[in-house]
């Protein structure tokens, strides 16, 4: 025997066999639902692009430890996409003036990227995006707090369970800068350190701190920001706060953003948590995350911001936009946790499915017609192509639980005839070929199952 | 200013805007529609495998000209599939014991190949592919024919406009071998030389062909052999058929597949053509590919066979199968080039979306609290986040093509009430909010289009 390959599919990549599609196809439909309420529409990018515009303003450790790198020509980097954003901005870029505004699109592309596989990390993984162009406001953040919620309620999930923390960088060049004195050149330093503490102990983040900064009113001024969860807590850090910090468009756009939140109710699901910063070099205002509130996922199921000035890549045009990526695998992760993913939705349902057995081969066509006739009443069927051991064809129509099975002989093809067999009463029928598909629907309706 | 980055994808790879998106979402659910018709489950593999499955059995040239490939660690390759068929059978064999036989699955993965960019053909492309294992008997090929047929039929083409050209790899063998004496180790070139053939002249051809075979009868040979188009004029290719001919494998198979095309009434739809024999080196029986009969769309749609021997890569189990691969663009270029994708489906129906304009910012939470209650009724809706300048609003409201507008001011908040204007007959009428969605109803069923 020759030598065998692996049967098992690479590290951190998942095959998805149906019962497992089913669940994933199942919240994909049900995000595709509320994307319609709110009128985002589909679009899809390539997944593959020039290593160039993620280089330039993704992250350097996404691009440059993170990736899947194709070289086809001596010079010439690929990228496999590590996350869709950089491609939505070029697409807008691309065909800008056609574009009704305020854009509102939705994708669900394959992103990858090389680390080490954990719980609800893979290294290929389908990301929701939803994302808003062209609106100002602060309401486009709203918006996609909105669907957010709506997106987790609908599957039954509530705010015990799951909460979205925000935060503005904005905000938190403000409180650098004009309580913290820190330099302009250093803040993207500070976003550096909040999102790689999340990974650290105490020890080892304050370790980590005094490397990145050696002055300790500084280290112990970004120690205390990071444990605040809403605005009077980090005016309370520190001493004295200077009029300069309360007229910041940062302490403005929180309290704006607050002020929303707060008006359209939905304040039991979002919290402030000055410990988002996001790792994404190019937010440029509001900045979030949704986690589950329990201990078990502890990986954010989605991350999001505002960012002013990705289409610069592209153009000259200056188009803001506010938007989220929300990994499907997380997200069925938490609905696994808290018992929101019906058992039903991995199985298949075939109810409807017709099963079509016969005495001999000398009615194969005739078994074929009738498979054709049902299926352009769009009932599915199944045909059993043995074409003998009659017994054998109907367990095998049982395993699969079909609730109608067909009987086809010579006598029945000769009368233009059908045994009908409903598998849950085990009572036959003889019926005209006429009269099938009436007589399917009427045991349908009665003995089906109304799951749904 | 700073360097540009282009804003066109890569060469051969394409951006779906939302309109291209609908087309090929149309196209898909169709298609998905059919799969479930016939039972088949839809699954997903990972877009990369190791190299060596698809360097054992699907082609040299595929792999080692036209693929993708990325290398993480140092002799460690990975390729971006260029089809699926390798890693639908890993995935088989992996949980071989647990899939209910036959397994009917279809799956609509993205494939790449670095090729020169033609019609039809991409570099990242989308490829429908529908397969039957561990069904022995021809009665898999026929489904499959059938499938093709109701694919296309179902879009409104006729078997004037595409045909399934057959062929059967066994009885090219055994032509090969008994008629023109050329020894089993040069079959696999046999195939080559026929599948190339495609693309030269007739001159190109024959000294491809003397160049690969010395011998100036099998060379003549092949050459009468490609033009042949049923099994009369095969035979009557040779002067002595001898009854080892009739006697084989090849001829029996081929033989019995025409039986089941004229029983099943599919006979106008497929044609027997001795230059198909497809590229890929799995396939070991029927092999067949679906054409445009016209002369717009010169590369088959579709193109699939027999392969018996492809779970041999990663076990001992011996499980035959029938499958072919469809490209969505070469479908969605054949059904344009006749008319078969109505306009509409392009345009977003935008009847059921309700514009919500504000008089000022006063009422924004009303407006989002309406937005909210529509929605739960399954009304997209979109907000006027400018609240201001009705007029611009209404305009807006306008060029989208909404059919309901509701304006709301601090008159209508205060008492609870809305006004709903009807854009095509430019009615307004104020509504109390219980009233609200019964009224919109209305006007939908009375003033929206009933296209569908």
């Amino acid at each position: 025997m020759s030598k065998k390959f692996s049967k098992e599919p690479l590290r951190g990549m998942k095959d998805f066999y149906p019962s497992d599609l089913r669940k994933v196809r199942w919240i994909e439909e049900l995000i595709g639902d509320i994307a319609n309420l709110y009128d985002y529409e589909e679009f899809e990018s390539p997944l593959m692009e020039s290593i160039d515009i993620f280089a330039a303003k993704s992250s350097e450790e996404l691009v440059n430890e993170q990736s899947f790198i194709v070289e086809k020509k001596k010079g010439t980097r690929l990228i496999l996409r590590p996350e869709l954003t950089p491609s939505l901005a070029r697409m807008v870029a691309r065909k800008s003036q056609e574009l009704k505004r305020p854009i509102r699109w939705y994708s669900n592309p394959v992103c990858f990227r090389y680390e080490r596989p954990q719980r609800g990390r893979m290294r290929s993984f389908q990301q929701v995006n939803f994302d808003i162009l062209d609106e100002t406001s602060l309401y486009a953040e709203l918006e996609m707090f909105q669907i957010l919620i709506d997106i987790l309620t609908s599957f039954g999930a509530t705010s015990k369970q799951f909460q979205i923390y925000y935060n503005n960088r904005r905000l938190v060049d403000a409180v650098c800068k004009i309580m913290l004195g820190i330099p302009e050149k250093d803040l993207s330093k500070v976003y550096k350190v909040i999102d790689k503490s999340e990974k650290m102990n105490e020890q080892e983040f304050k370790d980590f701190l005094k490397e990145s900064f050696k002055d300790a009113r500084i280290c112990d001024g970004i120690v205390k920001l990071k444990g605040v969860n809403n605005l009077d807590e980090l005016v309370q850090c520190f001493e004295n706060v200077p009029q300069e910090f309360y007229e910041s468009i940062g302490y403005k756009e929180i309290t704006e953003l607050e002020n929303l939140i707060r008006d359209n109710e939905i304040v039991s699901y979002c919290s402030l948590n000055f410990s988002v910063v996001r790792g994404l070099d190019y937010y440029t205002g509001t900045v979030f995350e949704l986690f589950d509130t329990g201990s078990k996922n502890i990986r954010s199921i989605c991350g999001g911001g505002r960012y002013d000035d990705l289409l610069s890549l592209f153009s000259n045009e200056k188009i803001t936009g506010v938007g989220f990526g929300m990994g499907v695998l997380m997200l069925s992760l938490f609905l696994e946790t808290y018992g929101l993913i019906p058992d039903y939705i991995g199985e298949k349902d075939y109810t409807d499915t017709i099963y079509i057995a016969s005495i001999n081969e000398k009615v194969s066509s005739y078994a074929i017609k009738i498979s054709k006739l049902l299926r352009e009443e769009d009932l599915p069927c199944i045909v059993d192509y043995r074409f003998n051991n009659l017994k054998n064809q109907l367990s095998k129509a049982g395993d699969i639980g079909v609730l109608i099975t067909l009987i086809l002989g010579p006598k029945e093809m000769e009368l233009n005839k059908v045994t009908v067999k409903n598998m849950k009463t085990e009572e036959q029928k003889i019926v005209n070929l006429e009269d099938l598909v009436d007589e399917i629907f009427e045991i349908i309706d009665y003995f089906g199952d109304t799951e749904e």
